[in-house]
């Protein structure tokens, strides 16, 4: 019997030079998270689908892996990393001290369309502060945000930035609040339809005055200030861009505020969010879309906290995309791949002892050159071959029964240049010069 | 409404002080993995259930997590890394280059008794060589484990190895070949029963004269040497003795055959192993079982590949268990615990403005001094009871509303003391020399 060896239509195998790339990447994220005293936790893949689905579920209940276990439970695979952390931050609330800043690398699952290109599974990548209301904490994850897409991508990703009050209260001026859930849908796709479909759309709910009137809100532009004062104007004074203004001030103390842009049209659509929000933008690649988008939400435990006398927990918080932010690099040309940790491999050549070449091996790592050895006594152009389909840069060819004996040979693959009669120091030095 | 938020039997949560001790531990295994040349690989989390089952399931189709998704598959959870890995290898056989060193570390699922303090969601670290089949090969696999078990937990860590051919050969000649099964499941839990009680089941199966027979061979002791000689004796010369002494050759080319001992008790019980099979002992703690273990078999891709023109994939790996390797370092005293991975906060007290103090912090960060900026302006005691609960040592105090300016205070919180008076230089200086 032959079982074909196939996987699940939405999910993929990653292989090495793959993997390599996409832990490159969460590597340098973790470790810019780390730099900022954000902690890692981890939770369970399956839930109580009680847990997960919560109020209700909609387009989720249709989309989440959901089934009874071997003891008759209702359980589902997670499909985001949010509503896990509710739960995880109503069980386990007392050990916790806040503010608490947590980050949350991890796969997810969902039953979706993949005609539109999506995975069924995927990795999340997100980053909140819980506990803290302040402008402080919001500036935080913006400065987060920037430093660690500046880190990955290069200086031409900028942050656009609102707040989801002061769009409440311009509806309320328009006497609209009322339709806020579909003006905030119709407005959301305003990238994708265009001005004149978004128009027509939000006629529809508005009546063509008010549609022009929130469009040309929306639309608002030029600096920081300015654009703050026409959305003052439009929607009448409040705490709200008090806020703002301190967060502008965080930016313009830290010498930052050239990426951020304060965009009236960012509204996160339907989310959970009460307070500020931003989306990320590749100034060099408008059509790819947010990589890293989040803002402010109320409290995230309520569904979870019986105990009513307990003090909401509010957060503000932000998720990056990992395929997206791949896709993104490989168009910009910023994608780094290589096949291997290792670009230094030992051949073994007739006359060397296999356990010869693994003790040169040793020598070299405990160097800090990591290095491959090859398993299988062979001809050396079977070795180069071998070599250049791993994508190993540097191989040293031991000469005789012991190597350390002064004739090494060093190629360099990419030049096809050899260096001979070495020894293990030479070696070890012509391999730490060559690195950099 | 209110959700009791619990989480499901046999899975956990990781708080930050649990997943940071996790994830130091996984990046010193795949440090020393890609030091050797290993390269990392990702399968799905979920794969036709038949896939996984292959030949069919036994106990293991009783803990699988198995059901049917919503386009009607009959998917599973994976319950190990090696059948999802035995598929991988016959689906991207013309993608890779052989001899394939890789390794996998992920989440496995299992539905088990969790009275035996069993989990249901554990992590799998699972390291394999394909495509070889060499002495060197065997050796490396047994370099990586010894190098990387004592960079973790020092040098009283000890490697048992065997053969199963050689054990396989000493029951054909005691005429016991079909009974194998019987008496290599026995034989297993020596360590566990004891003597007495493996020779009573033993005795069962053989007789006692041939189960006294076979507990002399497995208790052989002495030397490499001394044992292999009694164990030659008893089973007849065969090449897997050639193999071991050529294992030991490369041992002693490497200097390290100190810690390997040859022992006939090593047999992997019902495990698919084929060649050598070898396990690793903690010397100040044997109750706690092997944390790492593995051995050869032969073509792991047979089931899944059509083509039999093909050559067979044999390999050689190991894999270490997470939990046990924590639950050992534990009992060692040797794991290290920390609640961050700053161990430096900068205090927001009143008259410094909030953005200054995030601006203090970016020099910090510049300088690699990983750091927290507390987000709420509150009194120094405040700040001093937060810190000590984040476990953070340094708490920078910035006193006036430039904290650039000269007039820093650094509290060392645990000795207690103050040193004022400083500015930016003098505290990045203290900090980086604090650490050392």
């Amino acid at each position: 019997m032959t079982i074909e060896p196939k996987i699940l239509k939405g999910f993929r195998d990653f292989l090495p030079a793959d993997e390599i790339t996409r832990r490159n990447l969460i590597e340098k994220i973790e470790s810019s998270f780390r730099m900022y005293g954000f902690v890692p936790i981890d939770t369970p893949a399956l839930e109580y689908t009680e847990i997960l689905l919560g109020k209700g579920g909609g387009e989720t209940e249709k989309q989440i892996y959901r089934f009874t276990d071997n003891g008759g439970r209702d359980v589902a695979l997670r499909f985001d990393l949010t509503v896990p952390f509710a739960r995880f931050l109503a069980e386990h609330r007392a050990s916790l001290s806040f503010p608490f800043k947590r980050y949350h690398i991890a796969k997810v699952w969902r039953g979706e369309n993949t005609q539109r290109g999506r995975y069924r599974e995927f990795t999340q990548c997100d980053f909140d502060t819980i506990g803290s209301d302040s402008a402080a904490a919001d500036f935080e994850i913006l400065l987060i945000m920037r430093n660690t897409l500046h880190a990955i991508a290069g200086e031409n990703v900028t942050i656009h930035i609102n707040h989801r009050g002061i769009f409440n209260s311009f509806l309320s001026r328009l006497e609209l609040s009322e339709k806020t859930v579909d003006i905030l849908r119709t407005v959301d796709k305003l990238a994708k339809s265009g001005r004149d479909e978004t128009l027509r759309n939000l006629s529809e709910i508005t009546g063509s005055n008010k549609a022009e009137e929130i469009l040309r809100f929306i639309e608002s532009s030029g600096s920081f200030e300015e654009i703050l004062a026409a959305m003052k104007n439009a929607a009448g004074p409040s705490s709200c861009f008090e806020r703002l203004e301190q967060i502008h001030n965080h930016m313009i103390d830290t010498g930052i505020s050239g990426s951020f842009v304060l965009d009236p049209s960012i509204t996160r659509g339907l989310d959970y969010y009460t307070g500020v929000v931003f989306e990320s933008f590749f100034t060099d690649l408008p059509g790819i879309g947010s990589v890293c988008s989040g803002g402010r939400y109320d409290n995230l435990v309520a569904l979870y906290t019986s105990d009513k006398k307990l003090p909401p927990l509010t957060g503000v918080g932000a998720s990056i995309g990992i395929d997206r932010l791949i896709a993104a690099l490989e168009a910009l040309g910023k994608l780094e791949t290589k096949n291997s940790y290792a670009q230094t491999a030992i051949a073994w050549v007739s006359g060397a002892a296999g356990g010869a070449c693994q003790a040169l091996g040793e020598k070299l790592r405990k160097a800090g050159i990591p290095c491959e050895v090859f398993l299988d006594e062979e001809k050396i152009t079977k070795q180069f071959q071998l070599a250049e389909k791993k994508g190993i840069r540097w191989l040293v060819i031991p000469n005789s029964v012991d190597p350390s004996g002064g004739t090494i040979t060093l190629r360099d693959l990419s030049k096809r240049e050899n260096r001979e009669g070495l020894d293990t120091k030479e070696i070890i030095d012509m391999l730490i010069r060559g690195r950099q």
